[in-house]
């Protein structure tokens, strides 16, 4: 099969990350005997740079017309990234949001697990992690505070700004029920985190959440308080199988989620529309500090391609074998500095690609 | 010296907490010769089975006229408590909102420390912990989303809600101010949180504290995202001295917080006013399931206690007298079930209560 991949490389280590994903894509297409046409795509800082703005019409057309997005990473840690003294709407990470919103990306879906090989990096201690962790964090993408009305104003002389954080039954159905599909596929467990003692979008949430899991009757549904949650995540990361939560709670969540498996450079991640159609991404930065310098760990951009055969292309072997060939390095002990560890080998962006190839 | 502290026992172990924490102050009034004179104000669940509402207007005049306001607990657990299904101005957190709102606590000030006696509770490694950390949190009480403008309504057959985000130049000031003039006491560093890539009033938050931190030349500011922050939580606490974030972001982090030191039932909290006014309570909540069964931890109400007395009454001799009591009786290996340890003595909450006196 033709495959039309719109890569997005993005700034920082991104073009060396997404280099190692497309490399492994296509020892799968030779191997599997599939076509991956791939057309880059100006986001963030280099679209900045190259066009005055983070993401042009054309960028978004070429996105849209592909059959998925591979996307490295952009923009950089505000304060040390050169395009933070600009207007918002002209920051790197307004790509994001611009892309997110134009392909109706509302559904971020982002694992988070603990790798057997690297419990070591786990900032938790052993009798709290046992045996290992495997949850998913469904985030809400395209509504909530990110994309509500704000404005800044000054009254009788005193600044003030706001912003405003809606959400309408129907955000909350689709992406609810995108929760429950994933739980269906895994330990039939959805927490479905709110802030609903306070907040009256909460409120509607817990409701509409309600309703869509009367659909599911083999699923258990629990409510959890997104400040509670914070705590459980730390405490008892166990008990979670599937977290669904709006926008904002999902930013921190998932952040929070992803350092406690302590290997954030394995961690990809997935956003989804309605169709099958979606945009595939480390759940990393862009790490500005050790771009170009061949040591970041790919891993993560990886495993978002394998996501995006299995999600996009309805390629489970295909993306079986990537995994696969992952799990293998990791035990043979090959590792990028973020992961390393005492007696293991350590090995560079290009060096862990060619691995990862090797043994598809 | 005469005090007159309005007492609000609340709901689940609040009553049983509240108790040992007056029994302490009285043994601190006894040996220093000042007189504690209590008033109890009904706030929460038992507000609502009393007079249907979980605040009335007499009991806010009551902790008005009050010198300060020592709280146990509140509510239940969202999901768990009988209070729930109720319409969200009857539930017994509305209370909580309301006095916070009507006393004008806009700072709220949250310590959270690694107890050395109680490192084996932490859930982080001990090569992440070090020799322990200590930070104190400072959340914005009175604005931001907690209090906006809020409603739901239907449009064209779809329900929809909205929470409003906002604040103003003023609210952020004072609240940096009561940070920086903490962090002057302590390692002279602020690290304040915000969303400043996506929200408009983080990015007014930002503008307004770094005016602020002009007048703190010896304080480092440090700005951080709020996901960042999530992460970095777990991943390296020790980096923080004093955290500045607005209502909601501190929601969250400061339960992150306190849950990473293990004991979230040995920290207490501050929420102070422009004056030396302020109201005193324990981070952790009402415990519904543990209730009336004398093994709540009375410790952080306790240390509450000592935090009214330096705050709002300048009476440092005296709550460092607490503090030393908890210190010795911790050392001396007693422990409440909460944070119980092989080799160490249990004590139930009155026991508790009887061990601190004794060393005052
Ligand atoms: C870069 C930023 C706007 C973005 C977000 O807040 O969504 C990032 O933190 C993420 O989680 O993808
Ligand atoms: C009970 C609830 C409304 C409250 C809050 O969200 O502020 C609580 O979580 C807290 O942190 O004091």
């Amino acid at each position: 099969m033709e495959y039309r991949i719109a890569t997005i490389s993005g700034d920082g280590i991104g073009p060396e990350i997404v280099r190692e994903a497309k490399k492994v894509l296509d020892k799968v297409g030779q191997k599997y005997g599939h076509n991956f046409n791939y057309e880059e795509v100006l986001m963030g800082g280099i679209s900045i740079d190259t066009y005055g703005v983070p993401l042009t019409d054309e960028a978004l057309e070429t996105a849209k017309k592909s059959d998925a997005v591979l996307l490295g990473a952009v923009g950089g840690n505000v304060g040390n990234s050169r395009w933070y003294d600009v207007a918002p709407n002209l920051r790197p990470e307004a790509g994001l949001l611009a892309i997110r919103k134009g392909l109706n990306l509302f559904a971020n879906i982002r694992p988070a697990y603990l790798y057997n090989d690297l419990a070591g990096a786990c900032p938790l201690k052993q009798e709290i992690i046992g045996d290992g962790f495997d949850m998913v964090i469904v985030r809400e993408l395209t509504g909530g505070l990110y994309f509500g009305e704000r404005h800044t104003e000054t009254v009788n002389g005193v600044e003030q700004a706001t912003d405003t954080l809606v959400y309408s039954e129907k955000e909350i159905r689709r992406v609810a029920i995108k929760a429950f599909e994933i739980a269906m596929k895994r330990k039939k467990k959805v927490t479905s985190v709110d802030k609903a003692n306070v907040l009256d979008s909460s409120r509607l949430w817990r409701k509409v959440v309600a309703e869509v899991a009367k659909d599911y009757p083999e699923v258990t549904l629990e409510n959890m308080l997104v400040d509670n949650c914070a705590m459980q995540l730390v405490m008892n990361p166990r008990q979670f199988d599937v977290i669904l939560t709006e926008n904002m709670f999902g930013d921190i969540l998932s952040d929070e989620a992803s350092m406690i498996t302590g290997s954030i450079g394995m961690l990809s991640s997935a956003s989804l529309n309605e169709s099958k159609f979606g945009l595939y991404e480390p759940s990393h930065g862009s790490a500005p500090d050790i771009a170009g310098k061949d040591i970041a760990n790919p891993i993560a951009t990886i495993l978002s391609a394998a996501m995006m055969l299995r999600f996009s292309f309805d390629l489970d072997k295909e993306a079986d074998a990537i995994e696969d060939a992952v799990r293998k390095v990791l035990a043979e002990g090959y590792r990028t500095v973020d992961i390393m560890d005492e007696d293991k080998k350590q090995v560079g962006t290009t060096e862990m690609g060619n691995l990862i190839c090797d043994r598809i």
